[in-house]
């Protein structure tokens, strides 16, 4: 293409449009089943019980050590249907595109994004483009929407924890959060750190016979705390984490410290926390291990009954032996990290 | 709420996202299905062969006569999967909200998107909300994306289009293009003119035994031309228009004649054109006229063989008689209708 920038032109439905389409998301998308002709595709499913999810993705900045708005606009749809026990299929994919965006930045994400979705086994099967002037958008937003197929080999429903379960997670809590932080280059820090954003599917799909696993989340915007506040909130249980258990990189840690972050609030994009049964938290530790992304799986708290007098029903036992609460998130401290 | 506006707080995961989540998209949204807790909703598909679309929504202003974008966003996936030969059941929404934006505004939008889903007879499962800092964004975007099932009653296939065809409109054009750009308010010009948005579900529900009906669209952006464009480049045929035929109300005349607008190139967001054998083309004139939104339905032209030096395929019978060029759409007429 000619052009090295987006202009408003390429939004308008007419000639640019089309070209930007066949030249960008065709050429570099590689989705074979990408329906450029018409508005909408035709799909068959394997059975008639699906999951549908959505999700927008405003990261500052675009791109990050180990990923892209891109990649990450594949992961995080992916996700939210793994972890709801789905097996994603087909994504559809919408731009918004500030004016000005140049030509070859926008390569580069749909590049990411082909290869994401080539990894997780999913299938880009419709998309849209808007352009938006200069000033009224924040780079590239991407909105993904995903369909994957109930799965229902283990039966996930928050319903069934109890006092007594045990909560794991399936690497260290933080990283996509820090990786994105430092790559707007505010605080002049320099890192190895690269982001977890990954499809945590595979983790999903080991636990396939695990039937005492009784919820999954990825613990994305807010962190491991408000996945923990959500379940406390649906069970009215209690939630008590050991700080001396959580996987933490030795990066994160340290830029935390340096900062001032709670890591337990910050976003992964890669991970699972699941909530098991007591008698089967060992096992799923080990199955973890074995997987590409689960080395450092650990288990890393217990589900507790409530007392009447607890306002707060989060908490952490910390390192020199007290017991923290971890509130309900209140300002962002780390805003657009997803 | 006590907050009048919307923060980037609500946006960060935590208790203002699940407040907004709560007091807002459940409240006024009325949707049954929408499963908050979840991040994904768990759906039965009444069969396995459906459609699935994607439309970002970045309207300027977001309210205009005849509709909002939270309207505009259920009518323009609903149609799309319509003009697919699907009926629409499904739609996630995913909304990008600029900081600023007021808490009565926002309500608005999703009171008209819940009433607009209402009478699609659409069930908004899943949703997604996410908040971007003053200046990146352009008050509220909307993408919704839709599942239907494939209906395959008639059998809508472009390449079944031949010479000879007819080219029908469900109603006037350039409605919501010009209802749009009135609302900006630029040009100083008052009018009676509400945008068109609507479910064309109807329209297409009604040829369901008329299988001469080969092709439907609906003329959003770029309008009547470059829909006739797509017919035109992947059938290599060519299309003539017959100016006198094409409803057009005295509004959208008069301003297009005021401000040189071409009203071909106008969007429509609750048309439909319908390429359909000359046989049937009176037949579905007659359908569509018996509906609420098709009394101006026409036969507006006609489909003919491609000479070989012919370098645009598609043209217009003018009311002083001569054959004028419509050539696809450059610059943009009315940037941001949809």
């Amino acid at each position: 293409m000619t052009e090295e920038c987006i202009s408003l032109a390429h939004g308008n439905g007419g000639r640019l449009t089309r070209e930007l389409i066949d030249e960008v998301f065709v050429k570099y998308g590689k989705h074979p089943n990408l329906d450029t002709l018409n508005d909408a595709a035709t799909l068959t499913l394997p059975n008639v019980n699906i999951c549908m999810t959505t999700d927008s993705f405003t990261v500052q900045p675009l791109e990050f050590p180990g990923g892209n708005v891109g990649s990450l606009a594949v992961h995080g749809t992916v996700n939210d249907l793994a972890v709801s026990g789905a097996l994603p299929l087909y994504l559809s994919t919408s731009f918004i595109i500030e004016e000005g965006v140049t030509m070859a930045c926008l390569i580069r994400i749909v590049k990411a994004m082909a290869k994401a979705a080539h990894q997780a086994n999913v299938r880009i099967v419709t998309g849209d483009t808007k352009v938006v002037p200069k000033g009224q958008g924040g780079g590239i937003y991407i909105n993904t929407t995903g369909i994957g197929v109930v799965k229902g080999h283990v039966e996930l429903n928050i319903n069934r924890v109890r006092a007594g379960d045990h909560i794991v997670v399936s690497g260290p809590i933080g990283d996509h959060g820090v990786a994105v932080l430092l790559a707007r280059e505010e605080f002049g820090l320099e890192s190895q750190l690269v982001s977890d954003s990954a499809s945590v599917y595979p983790l999903v799909d080991v636990i396939d016979t695990l039937n005492g696993v009784k919820f999954l989340r990825d613990p994305t915007r807010g962190g491991l705390a408000m996945v923990m506040h959500e379940v406390a909130q649906a069970t009215n249980l209690t939630i008590r984490l050991n700080e001396a258990s959580i996987p933490l990189s030795d990066q994160v840690e340290s830029v935390c410290n340096m900062l001032g972050y709670d890591p337990y609030y910050l976003a992964s994009e890669g991970r699972v926390v699941a909530i098991v049964s007591p008698e089967q938290s060992d096992e799923l530790v080990a199955l973890w291990r074995a997987c590409e992304y689960g080395q450092d799986a650990a288990i890393i708290g217990e589900v507790l009954a409530r007392h009447a007098d607890q306002h707060c029903p989060v908490s952490i036992f910390t390192h020199i032996g007290g017991e923290r609460l971890l509130d309900q998130l209140e300002d962002d401290p780390l805003p657009r990290i997803c």
